[in-house]
């Protein structure tokens, strides 16, 4: 519709080097991140760059799970800024006239799908939000049904909990008005040693000293926890590697802090083996009210609440803004969307934006490349690294195994 | 997976500018017919020329309509010729080790699906190819299936008979080994008219003489339908313009070339008003044995092919090959694909390439332009004009009218 | 200047995909025939396809070979139209206020240029359009100047007589005024040989029986000379293996159509073996008066225009004009340009179109596929193949074997 | 010659997306910077990424003015790394076979050009390489001559002497053997009054405390010479506003620096105007012998280079290299190019990299992005911000204002 608008005359003045909503496709297809579209004539479209992203990257798969209903949907579908006119004026999808088309496609994906676990125990699997470029958990209105139904419910959180809880709180929890009663922080002795400075092939034996060094990352998310006004458990999921001293040398130092911790087999043992973290997490949310609050006020400027999330949560000194950065955070306060709340798209692998920074990283600061704004989503993204929003396929793609035979038998799915 | 062999390594050998396997996508995009992908780097995939089809267009359509079952449709798929390497040798979807994942995704969709019209007489409705570049009828399977569950089956091919039952005789029952019992031309007292030159405006009134002039062109049809051996019965689809004067004329007409004719109201009386043409239908039927036969030979040379279809369907003098279309008749035969049928992609206006030309026109040659292999469907298409395999979208699309409410009404789609 | 004026904010409302005026390089680069350019985005230009043309085949040369001086070269610049806006209005150089700079730069080319032969006989080498697109002789300038300075002036106009003398006449000469008193028409026996049906294998020994068949090229090129009102002499360039039994039955044919015929053996003999055909020209000058008149006026429609050149000078029964050329033509009369002299792009291997049907034939169309309009030039082209503007290096370029050494002694230019 | 080595077998395995040569043309053409070519089929070259710099922008300018005579040229044309293999080895000029014709066409290029004042002074202007991705001064074979032919040689190096200085010594002396008798420095009240804080705006009147903030450039600058052994001389170019205060003012803080100081005014008053500051620098050469030398040893690591000048000759505290700088010199180093001298791209603006940080800035790092390979030129390019290779043009081009009557008289120019 957006092409089209411009090659029937352009009545919406919306300048072709200037289009921000990009195509997607459900397949890894590296071939289209970068294209140019429109050629062969006048006949044939207007002559631009484009690029595909995977689906579930698009602002759309955000609004699916940030929308409280149907008519909200499709009024934040109205909202997504999907390019800019000669004259720097912001074009909408509604400008366009395709909300109602848009939320009239998505009216069944809108509804909650359930399904459960092998012990029958009910899941709600609705919406996959990438966890840079988006918030990267589960939609509103699936949340909002699962606690009519049940007595608990419990929202995974994608990425470390510098960004999972993070985003978990000041968007979703923030655009729904949830409260959460307590938090589960997921730890392994593993990462924590890898967190120590182990690679990968040296994680085999006892080193209580690499975990000493690396659990001071256990430790700050569970103080961020406490920035949220909610009280954590931290869950251990056990390895066969893991021994007995570095359990309980996890389990003081978190104990220290102010938490419990749980031993989780879920993955040897199935739901029996989740039944301590159940217990402790039930006992928390007895013993201690939780007294949740977001990080920061939608009033701060841009800068500052970006800054808020790197000092507090991240540990960072300070924030440096590119150029590209400042310009577009400029344009967005001017166009009026400076109170909107902040999605970082921010390495998992450490606090910093730097990969490599391991463990508890002080004396940093996080560079800011670019903020782009997902106005139907109702966040601004502040992006620290290179984000790969279409994946590509590897030397022989799993499709080269994949099978049929005369009897319907698949074969080389997984 | 085409463009992903290229980036890794190029095994394969494929000439990125060779390739003739087009990306599809089940909407309107004209800003796709011609686009350049691959841009951004060499971690971004190869840069080429590509673009896209509506997904009807896909050689996997032809394929979806004229395989035998999911193994032949499997086997069809590895035979698709996708691109030449750089010393011109055909690269297949086999070579990609492709078929396997695309027969296991086609796995549900070669079902033949079951609907019923408003008076609950079932139909299937099963795959809808081209009907220029590809054969413009159903399913082979889904014709198969209705001949073991019903006694008559009707099956409906597009554009003209000049067209549509020479593919259908030529390419589908060649295929399948059916023997069609009879035949339907359809006819309308207005395009006959039309055809004897009036223009749109100009048909409201009862007018013999343009209605003289016109009716060589179903006579040419009806003539058509006896050189592969089966025995016609016109149907007239009656409009409230039509007079007696003119529906008895053409009775008469082709009462003389041995045609019965029966009227045709099943717009305004439903399945009653089509009783008079199924008892027709049936008397045929009982009373002439069909002699079906193919028109050609699939020995033949291509151009004689070609030349067949145009002097004895479309009353041509001959055909001028273009130089492309030459050179890829030569390039086809010494591929060894000499030998499969034709698929003729022409006008529907007109039993010439000109589509100005009406009635029964004489004294004329065919042009082909360009000769593409569908090698997976087994047919070369003889392209004779400007081809359109990606609509656009007009100056209001109807997405602009699409809507649903906060009750679930939709409105708009029609 | 035309692409700026679009991203400077497009007042002359160009529209991107209707540009016609081509970049121009002097290179053989077949890399740049299509290119897309203007990618990058909103500050690096506006996105399009384009293409480079080499030098020569610019409108410019053609322009500076028929300006009659500097203000009718700036006034022609003027008239060049470089695009069409979106509402179809032709957009001129003039609009981009760029004629001037454009004669600036060429102040200094428009002089023409003396340069000498090896026995120091002056001749102007200046200016060289193409000869299919543009009229493929020198300049008007050159021919002017020529004229007062020496008693006799010899233009030569590229390609055989049907294309090079017709443009002669029919564009340069009508331009200039220029009144030509006679015309040597070169021919040699072997290419009559080929004209008869021989390959070039086949050129060594007596053939007067392919002589036969072939002449009758030279005599319909002969009476073409006839209907400008111009009297010829046959110039013969003779090579060794040319018999004298082949030259007499040349001169006899000749001169059975009253023209003479002159040995030429400057290639071996320089200036004293051109004396017999200078004599002979003299003798023709002083004996017959040239009664020269161009071959259409310009007030027929150019459909007419075309025939006439087709039927007249080709001997063809008729002209093609496919749809694009119909609708070209329609529009630059619409436009006011339908007085213009037409400017042929025809091969120059047959008399026909089609470069394989040799000698004198008969029984033929012309197919006008495309009509160009070079406004500034002031003709329009007729388009009837492939036109080839921008040539491409061979697998080993000449380049590679240039080399200059330490004391600036060259090698590999020839 | 690369295209088409690509387009004909390809025989050099040269991967069309890592061509790092790009095209060039004299002329101000923003579309150009980012193009795809190649397009139209496989006649019509490979499609790849391309773009256009501005002519003097190409390393073969850098090579004109570095190279010592024609035979070097040659030689340092062949070393141009024009693209990568598919497995990542370098490809050169050499490697095409395009130096010789390089060196061909470049034989009358080379020969410095002799031009004069007003005055009659004679002056070599010969080359212009860049001042950012080059060394921004003339050729050493100009610089050679004049020294072979006159007393004394002044030579003129772009933007500040933190970048023009450093590359004359750096990289020019270093390559040629030069060894420089005495720098001037060239200042200006008025910009060390922005130096000190003042808009452009604010430079009308005295202003000695903005002056005070603003000498610390001035001084930083003198101070930088002496690092590498060559006193100074202080040209102050006289503009009308100066006041005698101001002017003291400069004169006294030099001299605390040990450097002398003339006022300039060739402006107004021509060679005259120059006098007291030739006979300072002849006063300086007499009376302190120069004891030049280069900044760093060419057997430092590349990173430590770039430390080195930032350190010393920017102030800086340290340089970050970004991730693709890294991959650069790691990948350079290992293929031998790690000794080759460093060509700095900076702002001309600040001694920082940040264009807005003026007077002497502390406590600041330089980001280096990119490093390019120059290795025809003879030195590796460190990039610390956006670099303009190919400028646009305005939204009213000199062009057209140009213009040229009747009479030959050229206006517009200037």
């Amino acid at each position: 519709m957006l092409d089209n608008s411009i090659q029937q005359g352009n009545l919406l003045n919306i300048d072709p080097t200037q289009i921000v909503f990009r195509r997607v496709v459900d397949m890894n297809d590296r071939a289209l991140r970068k294209i140019v579209i429109g050629l062969g004539g006048p006949k044939e479209g207007v002559p631009r760059e484009n690029g595909y992203d995977i689906t579930v990257a698009s602002e759309v798969m955000a609004i699916l799970c940030l929308a409280s209903d149907l008519m909200d949907l499709k009024a934040r579908f109205g909202k997504i800024v999907v390019a800019y006119t000669y004259d720097g004026k912001p074009v909408t999808a509604h400008d366009l006239e395709a909300e109602g088309a848009m939320a009239l496609l998505m009216k069944d994906a809108i509804k909650p799908n359930l399904v459960q676990t092998l012990e029958n125990t009910p899941v709600f699997v609705h919406g996959g939000p990438f966890a840079n470029i988006a918030h990267g958990c589960n939609s509103i209105m699936a949340t909002k049904l699962a606690l009519k139904l049940a007595d608990f419910v419990v929202t995974e959180a994608g990425f470390g909990a510098d960004l999972g809880a993070e985003k978990f709180f000041d968007l979703k929890c923030r655009f729904a008005g949830f409260k959460p009663a307590a938090v589960v922080v997921v730890a392994t002795v593993r990462a924590l040693k890898m967190n120590g400075g182990l690679a990968k092939d040296q994680l085999g034996g006892e080193d209580l000293a690499a975990l000493e060094r690396g659990v001071v990352n256990l430790e700050k998310h569970i103080e961020n926890m406490g920035k949220f006004g909610v009280a954590a458990v931290v869950a251990i999921n056990r390895f066969p590697t893991d021994t007995e001293a570095e359990l309980e040398f996890i389990r003081k130092r978190c104990q220290e802090l102010g938490a419990d911790v749980a031993l989780c087999e879920v993955f040897t043992k199935g739901g029996e083996g989740g039944v301590e973290l159940a217990n402790k997490v039930l006992a928390l949310i007895d013993s201690k009210k939780s007294n949740f609050k977001v990080l920061y006020e939608l009033e701060l400027p841009i800068e500052d609440k970006i800054k808020k999330i790197a000092q507090e949560i991240y540990g960072a000194d300070g924030v440096n803004f590119d150029k590209a950065a400042q310009l577009s955070i400029k344009k967005y306060t001017e166009m009026g969307y400076g109170n909107m709340p902040i999605c970082m798209a921010k390495t998992q692998y450490s606090l910093t934006d730097d990969q490599t920074r391991l463990g508890r990283p002080t004396g940093f600061t996080i560079t800011v490349r670019e903020v782009r704004l997902s106005a139907g989503a109702g966040f601004l993204v502040a992006i620290t690294g290179a984000i790969m929003t279409m994946p590509g396929l590897p030397k022989r793609p799993a499709a080269m195994r994949m099978d049929i035979d005369a009897d319907g038998v698949i074969t080389g799915l997984f």
